[in-house]
């Protein structure tokens, strides 16, 4: 089944300007200067709302591309600095900005130079904690996945490394119409991407924009 | 007239990256080692197609936005590194990329810290060569405009230069599916424009994406 296991970035946001996540970031602040700017669209949609238990929300493109977070996926691989704030290595206690029942339920692997011992959470959602580089990461991730998806889950840093190492099948990145102009840009070192990947672009009444990049033949 | 008068960015086109121009500028590659990816979409349309004084290309969307270029223009301002390439001053005989009739047809204000006598083209171009400050070189421009709008003609830098002093009444951006990696970036300095624009994006079936940025109540 591993051959047909894809690697996909799922409702990435970045600002007009690039920026995946703002500067300052903190246990109060998780994207910074950024605030909620870049997931307000995301919030807006009945799957955004559902995930705090809320009701409503809207059923058009936006909800429809974000339930793609989970369809068959079966691990996730995580940057350091999606799983908590500067520091929280140092802080035992962390268990993520989820709380007790994340909305991953699957493995979800935690690069960091700061490994600790496998967190078993509510849901289906076990953080395990690697030094890896990314192949590694993903053979790991992949052993866990069953023969389903593996998510990069961001952030951009990682994203990058990703994408750098020809490790990425499928990226659908969502340009929000802010300008952040300061924090971690998405698209650093990614010269001629359109040559291996097809790039499709489509604007969302929300005001969004969503961008699929599909690895060239995969 | 001059309350009515606006400033206006057309069809500038970027890299999803963000740039606006390459890297490696000359008098063979004017836009450095970004080729023509980021205008390929323009010259397939009607209009573009006409500037060279070709038949056929398409009547849509991009089409229709491009025209825009000269409705209502009075007066462009440009950059120095959209007169020429890098040097240009030192060449008395440089008259710009465009021919004995450039595709302005209007007074044309180039910013440049070695300026020059006028220099009247054919079909209604003449340019101007000014050492100045956005604010002065836009008075300039108002002044021969005849109460109609002023382009704000690029490259990047002096659009940000524009933004920046606040003289930017509309923008007109188009994202094109590509990732440059390298050159001189369009949004740099541009934080929180939203509170200043109001921003809204269309994607066109040829790939690219156009962005419209209008001042709020302008």
């Amino acid at each position: 089944m591993a051959g047909t296991s894809r690697t996909r970035v799922q409702h990435f946001a970045v600002s007009l300007d690039g920026f995946g996540t703002g500067v300052g970031l903190s246990r109060e602040a998780p994207f910074g200067h950024a605030g909620h700017k870049l997931h307000e669209w995301m919030f807006a949609t009945r799957w955004g709302r559902q995930m705090f238990g809320q009701e409503g929300g809207t059923r058009g493109i936006d909800d429809a591309l974000v339930r793609q977070f989970s369809h068959g996926i079966g691990a996730e691989i995580m940057g350091a600095g999606k799983f908590g704030p500067p520091g929280w290595h140092e802080d035992p206690d962390w268990t993520g900005w989820w709380g007790a029942n994340p909305p991953f339920h699957t493995p979800v692997f935690v690069l960091t130079h700061h490994p600790r011992p496998p967190l078993e959470m509510e849901g289906g959602t076990t953080f395990h904690f690697l030094d890896a580089a990314p192949a590694e990461a993903l053979a790991a991730a992949r052993d866990a996945a069953g023969g389903m998806d593996v998510r990069i889950g961001g952030g951009p840093s990682m994203v990058r490394d990703f994408v750098a190492a020809g490790l990425v099948d499928h990226m659908h990145i969502v340009v929000v119409p802010v300008l952040l102009g300061r924090g971690v840009r998405l698209w650093d070192g990614m010269e001629s991407l359109e040559d291996r990947y097809d790039i499709e672009m489509v604007a969302s009444l929300s005001g969004v924009m969503h961008v699929m990049l599909a690895r060239t033949g995969g």
